[in-house]
């Protein structure tokens, strides 16, 4: 049960790139589980991977032809196996099903960057996905991405999408991106899976920049549960379509494409954390007059990871004693709390440590009771701040975790 | 439904310390919630407090005491109140208690130290405290422990109390103890609350140290939810009943002493996570061949706090690639997957990054099926290791902390 999460009524198509979906039954027929994209020549792309050192087996190729600047010309991408602590067996099934991608599109077993993810720790049945690329193949169309953005569901109950237009010297330029996620959850890539595209005509360094940009506000800033992903990935493309002048971090049109990117990337990112499992509460973190971004992140996680906070949330309990219990243990040093104040909503709690003379119960009850509401803390020590967006922890958070194989 | 725990079916009586419960109806009428502990003339007292910036009213009074090396004659302890996030008022509502507990006790109010465990962020009902005093005192005896690991219950399921006895060369001592506590329990004191009492005659500085060292391997090795406590105390009190030469740290007897306040402690702190809320297993996870006991930790605590991993266990679900993921996101710097080796009992899951060919999914399963395991991770960097107790992840743990207050 999402939390205002509504799939996308549609999304824009991005010239240059065409999708396929296509059914392999990885984890259990009856659902496309395969998706194939295509990219067109001269497409520029960039990553962004997790960082967990038992990171899954197509994340280290992934690493491996991004970082040896590979021309990419497609991507293939499978739900319900995450081909992960899979040793060098994942590896080999990774590259066996890199080649039969790069043979359906006519180009070089390295030019195809693969994705997997769903299960740790059981074998990718690379058979199954080299049956269905035909099928995934001939699905390839500009307009693939609606059913794309069902094709890579795991535990999402919805799928997520989201488009955006701007006018550029060049021209309209189209972002388009697709995420799933819903669990293990955490910044330090928080998407799992990602993908997004735009018809700009970047160079190779601002597509990366560009990207590096658009997630630190957006999947770097929010968390379900705190774990991290062996899988976690994201990747931006940019198929040259639009204009003729590549557009470097100088060009003038290089901001706006990347406020289109970063508004589709908070979509994306926020559209995880609404649909976190068993979420029934969106809840928006903001922690100001930090010393440093660091450690106002330092508090928003204490906070956003706190067991007991959730649950309260959860329970719409107005325990804001949990939150300042958070906050205090977040470990930044010479934390003076005389100096703290917190508000949820418009209603203030504490005023430099002390509780608000003219807080009552009923005045918190009525915010925790709505499904989304913001903390903002001021933490009285400096001008820095950040703003993390993240979810309650209900009954069916355990529930989907504890029945995740069965 | 606390696993494998059963309430202590007596406890020893320390020399120079007498105990009695009362009925202050704190939180709610009808059970003993006030606990009074006077100590004999000449007692020494040592305590570790939570390291939460937030910590509550009384830790700041405690710590205030024992800094000014304070002769303390008495405890004063109530639960279903942590007057904690109380401000001024809360601070001068733990004084008025100490001052009446004084009065009874016939020494100064700072003689006495304050405890408070239970709500946080609401007022500390001082009159009732007060009204209950002398029925405390009436029920002062040295036979009062029992009786005094349920006036501090919380959320605990059972009492928690464990007793030990040593032959020194000064005579037979006795260490007792107890201790409340099942969730926001997390290391740098886990406790919440734990009084231990010998009647061995330490020295001041000794009887510090004998506790830094007995919860260093004991409450700072256990986990329920990851959430430090505002209101963490584990004091430590020596009434110098037994012999007649004080006992320093190079005095022979030492060692023997502190071996009994740490299995007292150890059997106090698992107690605490085998009563987790909503625990149904109590895991022990053993991090070995880590460079440095501090990435050690980081490894055990990944693993214990992911949530992830705990819905897994409750569901006695074989999904280790969990146990890899949070091992490789706990932030070792340069961990090298390819050289880790996970066991679970005696059931061999990786060995050297890649998953044991003997492996089988019911061999994992049925030590998952377990109430109790052990998780061996060996991550082949260096010879440092730590050992922590950890529980699962339930239903039952958000209902508790969803209702708490209700």
């Amino acid at each position: 049960m999402a939390v205002n999460l509504h799939p996308p009524a549609s999304l824009l198509p991005v010239a240059g790139a065409r999708l396929g979906s296509a059914e392999a039954a990885i984890k259990k027929p009856g659902r496309k589980d395969l998706l194939l994209v295509e990219l067109a020549p001269g497409s520029r792309v960039a990553g962004v991977f997790t960082r967990n050192a038992f990171c899954a087996a197509p994340v280290q190729l992934c690493r491996e032809a991004l970082g040896q600047g590979t021309a990419i010309r497609g991507l293939l991408i499978n739900s319900g196996n995450a081909n992960a602590g899979t040793g060098t067996a994942g590896h080999e099934a990774a590259r066996e099903t890199m080649a039969a991608a790069a043979a359906q599109l006519g180009c070089a077993p390295e030019q195809v960057l693969p994705f997997s993810t769903g299960v740790i720790g059981q074998k990718l049945p690379a058979d199954r996905v080299k049956a269905a690329l035909p099928a995934a193949k001939a699905d390839l169309a500009t307009e693939g991405w609606m059913q794309a953005s069902r094709t890579i569901m795991t535990t999402d109950t919805l799928p997520k999408g989201a488009s955006r237009q701007v006018r550029t010297s060049q021209g309209l330029v189209t972002v388009t991106g697709i995420s799933k996620g819903a669990g293990m959850i955490c910044p330090d890539m928080a998407t799992l899976l990602a993908f997004v595209g735009t018809d700009a005509r970047l160079t190779p360094a601002a597509t990366q920049a560009c990207l590096d940009a658009a997630v630190g506000k957006s999947f770097n800033c929010v968390t379900v549960d705190g774990d991290t992903s062996t899988n976690d990935s994201c990747v931006f493309f940019a198929t040259a379509q639009v204009g003729t002048a590549d557009v470097d971090e100088q060009h003038p049109d290089y901001a706006l494409i990347v406020a289109a990117v970063t508004e589709v990337c908070i979509e994306l990112a926020q559209a995880i954390v609404r649909d976190g499992e068993g979420a029934t509460r969106f809840i928006t973190i903001e922690i100001a007059q930090a010393k440093s971004e660091a450690e106002a992140r330092l508090a928003a996680y204490a906070l956003a990871h706190s067991p007991l906070f959730k649950t309260a949330a959860f329970a719409g309990d107005a325990n804001w004693g949990r939150i300042l219990a958070a906050v205090g243990r977040s470990g930044i040093p010479g934390l003076d709390v005389s100096r703290i104040s917190v508000r949820i909503d418009d209603v203030e709690l504490l005023v430099n440590g002390e509780p608000h003379p003219d807080y009552r119960e009923e005045r918190g009850a009525a915010v925790f009771a709505k499904p989304e509401y913001r903390i903002r803390i001021d933490l009285g020590r400096g001008d820095a701040g950040v703003t993390v967006w993240t979810c309650d922890f209900s009954y069916d958070y355990v529930k989907i975790n504890a029945e995740y194989r069965t």
